[in-house]
């Protein structure tokens, strides 16, 4: 990469100032397994999380959230169709909707499972792994399908093309998409920027992908006339609360993925504006 | 305040001792999100719990337990039948209830639900918070109504006519009535106490009031003679392992709410009766 | 005790170093109580959890899995149903089994589809308490049936006794039988080992059991060849883990159960193959 032109890391530590000011209620239908903690971090950011995935009472809920967070981790049928009536709902009153596709392309069902929800509410934001993205692309009949010469994994060398990829999902869907793993990509569309925080750590607990989603809904909800400056700060965010969560169990000798994946959550809460802006590590790639 | 008339806390923290004494088989059927916080801290007390949520299950393991305990946090039309299934075994073999009515207010299912749960099945308790009572007060049509001049808020100025607003829902369903937040209030209808233990990180985690409700349920089946006293006491020691936890966690600098969340639990567990009694801040407010 | 051949722990170790290496994807079909302790507890392993419960999605998730783990904690027919039917997929495809039959023999429901999911998946590993290997016992007819001479806690006295009970279930299902308690006992229905790794703190926190069940499908899958030693090996590292567990936090003054819950699971993550072989504790019963 040649550019390096770092973008105003100071604008988006002050995001999380504006999360934790508006307190957002979060209304999450998401995955049981992750739950416990997507709660405690949309609490760690200053939001507050609601629960609720019954068709019969969900939507009420989603009638006074901030944000709506649609998480398809343990997907079924009667799960889509409450996402799907709480969408509509958000839609109808601008309520911003951040769709996490776990594992699309897996299985039928959860490929069409987050291409209906994609399509049909129109998220705000997508957050999801490379192989997602490309299962949201290549079910739809993107001309660049599910090209094998992109690999899931995003590395120095193919950040431009994959955030070019991700670029045609986001237009699609008109969707900020944050593609998340060793490095991140955050796109609109029309720019990308690369996110280089991180520790291997957080590919070694369930629920960061899960976790990131529901800070990205709370912080889309406090920014949302500028999603993309949302999705980036709350995944800049999630990087740098690992590698502190990190070091801080390390220079303890506290280090194991349980306690990681609680330190971390801890980290959100503790953030402060001059740690975010000092550690924050954000190129334009376009 | 003028009266100062401190409960016995000496007696209060012996009925913890009864609970890990008798250890009382505790089924909960409660929400997804904060399910197994909920099942630690009643092994943290000395209780065991069971979880069974499916109609065709549940009421076989309500037979055997010690008490039962409803939460409404994820709720749905099944887990009501269910609900209401395992409440009749308990009332039928003069089980303790403890109800949870999770967001009472917020939608009608909810509102619904609670209303029906306590009136069909007559709870010991019933833990809330003041919004919730509010719910259960209102939609039934108690003369005084959800009152907009009884804000959410216990504070000092107004806990003695938050326990008279307390106490007539006390009375309507036949359970004590804990109300919790920043202060809480446990009434029986006739006597009301306020407890000014806890810190505000309780509110800054999920599931502190499922967890409460829970231990609530292991005290009430351990000390049925008494269920104000019981419901007093696990609320008190709710507070005070609160207050414990986080100044564990300030002194090793280690303090964040995922930390808390578990140290509160464990705090539960090295509860001692001097720590309990030398901490707890009990008065009678009538 | 007269016999004291105690097996190879390097070689039990090794399989610690094979899942690491191999990553095995568990399909994991369990309660909702314990279910992010078990997908932590896989990634501390080396492994990767898939969660998926529903019949439309489970099966597709299961075909591309390395073990599938079955945990009926939280049962309803449904589940019931995705579990047969992910099961068959299994057998179809030589994935191993786990199983995992909570409270078997409480209610109807349980000890029922426990005995149909043994007895129609043929697993490779029952992971049980005594009680619920009683329950698979009696309610087939076994001669001994549920016998009231059999108590449900091992100790050193009847874990000969014991062990032959396990090992008849054992051979009836085709299935290695883990037993655990204060004691655990292994057998492929020839032969049988007692395990003297672990702490009362294990009884004392929400999911051993599950989790154990959870570790014990990757080992099965990271060395198919050997069922035995594989879920010896997975049970020895629990208690192993669990010892290691109690004795930091007691170093530290942090031990209580809901820390000590996540520092096992850490510890699984750090384990080396010196401190598993120098604390292992089998020896072969017969």
């Amino acid at each position: 990469m040649n550019e390096q032109h770092y973008i105003d890391s100071t604008s988006l530590s002050t995001l999380l100032e504006d999360v934790r000011r508006v307190h957002p209620l979060v209304h999450c239908i998401t995955n049981y397994v992750t739950v416990h903690d997507v709660a405690n971090i949309v609490l760690a950011v200053g939001g507050s999380p609601m629960m609720s995935d019954c068709i019969v009472d969900a939507p009420g809920l989603t009638q006074i959230a901030s944000a709506l967070e649609l998480n398809i981790g343990t997907l079924n049928p009667a799960l889509i169709d409450a996402m799907m009536a709480c969408g509509k709902v958000a839609n109808d009153r601008d309520i911003p909707i951040v769709l996490d596709p776990v594992a699309a392309g897996a299985t039928p069902l959860r490929t069409q499972a987050a291409l209906s929800l994609a399509e049909q509410l129109r998220p705000s934001v997508i957050r999801a792994n490379m192989s997602e993205i490309k299962a949201l692309a290549g079910a739809g009949g993107s001309t660049r399908g599910v090209d094998a010469s992109i690999e899931d994994s995003v590395t120095h060398e193919n950040a431009r093309d994959m955030a070019a990829f991700a670029a045609e999902v986001s237009t699609r869907f008109g969707s900020v998409v944050v593609c998340t793993g060793a490095l991140d990509v955050v796109t609109d569309g029309s720019r990308a920027f690369l996110i280089e925080n991180g520790t291997p750590y957080q590919g070694m607990i369930t629920g960061a992908g899960c976790m990131l989603s529901a800070t990205t809904a709370a912080f889309v909800s406090a920014c949302p006339q500028d999603k993309l400056s949302a999705a980036l700060a709350a995944a800049v965010l999630m990087g740098v609360a690992g590698e502190c969560a990190e070091q801080f169990l390390r220079d303890r000798e506290m280090l194991g993925n349980a306690s990681f994946s609680q330190r971390m959550i801890d980290e959100h809460m503790l953030m402060t504006a001059d740690t975010f802006v000092k550690m924050a590590k954000v190129t334009q790639l376009f």
